[in-house]
């Protein structure tokens, strides 16, 4: 049975799955939620996630809700399949990834979100963007950048010299984030510029770029 | 050779590491970090975690950090001990377990861990609350509080009928909240305050409770 990924292909958290998906070559049905018609409030999708956000997936018998859940589960779930994103064949290297994701998770996403949410998020509202806020969060942002440009100097990745969960975690909002005028924080720091390029230049992450088209001509 | 922790008994997340250690029936030893003296911004402790936070988790040659990825290495080392908390014998369980735990992480720690720093954390600082703060994130955790109520009327833990990481997540933070002025927001939810009896009678989270002593004279 093919998996049933309800979510929007423009966003961020729904990309998250989607590109782990991608870079397993597993399958999947794509159902559209439509947000703006509040589709995530509707009864019939808060019984699938009653926190009412997208994405969810569905497989089988069993319904998953929260992005970075999701993905732990489809990568050790098809472990076997496309790339190794939670190194299971390694304690150690598995424990990494853990302790990236979630630096990912506590440090990167508690500063990028409120900055992607100020930019692209209020204005849909017609809502003007805070600048304060932005402002505060790019200082936390920078400081998490400090850590990962030392940490990319010695490893190639976030978790060692293997691609893992931990690094496809950031591409959604870093992806979004580098729409902004405030990504030379990513490109003038040589050993997250060239991470970033090395990651967005694999074909997993290229083809979930293509639905990200939010805050173009929609 | 023993765990090595790195962190101190009354700091919430250093809790949430020793509520698993005590789970599991694994000997650790504590190594107290003075954040009042900025042990934690040592080059020595920076070389453990560089983002200078507790807890860090020496295990042999493996360090480790971030409290949720060390919870989640040591439930997985130690399986075959002591309280199974994610639920390795069952694939769709473990899978609930990893969707509850990221609710803890992305839903309810944003909103009560800044009612624990105003209430708790600026005092030490000499600073005073910031009650506006307070409220905002008393609103968002009474709507999370909410979808966990109607969860607990049909299952007698967040994750199914079987206690877990997801559960356990939660103690430290909703520790030091019971002992705010908006406690009712757990006991004032029949389901919710069962479940928060339930799993502060454990005897491991018990014995962490015991040195959760912040706030008090010290």
């Amino acid at each position: 049975m093919v998996l049933k990924l309800h979510g929007l292909s423009v966003s961020t958290n729904t990309a998250r799955v989607v590109a782990c998906l991608h870079e397993k070559d597993v399958d999947f049905e794509l159902v559209r939620v439509d947000l703006f018609a509040r589709g995530n409030k509707e009864p019939s999708f808060l019984a699938k996630n009653p926190f009412g956000q997208i994405p969810v997936l569905e497989d089988g018998d069993i319904t998953l809700f929260e992005s970075r859940a999701i993905t732990s589960y489809v990568a050790e779930k098809f472990k076997e399949t496309g790339t190794d994103l939670i190194r299971h064949e390694s304690f150690d290297e598995a424990a990494l990834v853990k302790v990236w994701t979630e630096v990912e998770s506590q440090q990167y996403h508690p500063a990028i979100c409120p900055i992607i949410y100020e930019f692209f998020g209020k204005p849909v509202q017609g809502l003007e963007p805070d600048q304060a806020v932005i402002d505060a969060n790019l200082e936390k942002l920078e400081k998490v950048l400090n850590v990962y440009e030392a940490k990319l100097s010695s490893t190639k990745y976030l978790a060692g010299d293997f691609y893992s969960l931990a690094d496809l975690h950031h591409f959604p909002y870093t992806f979004y984030f580098m729409k902004t005028a405030w990504g030379s924080a990513i490109s003038d720091r040589p050993h997250v510029k060239a991470w970033w390029d090395d990651i967005t230049s694999r074909p997993a992450l290229k083809k979930v770029a293509e639905g990200m088209t939010f805050g173009e001509n929609q």
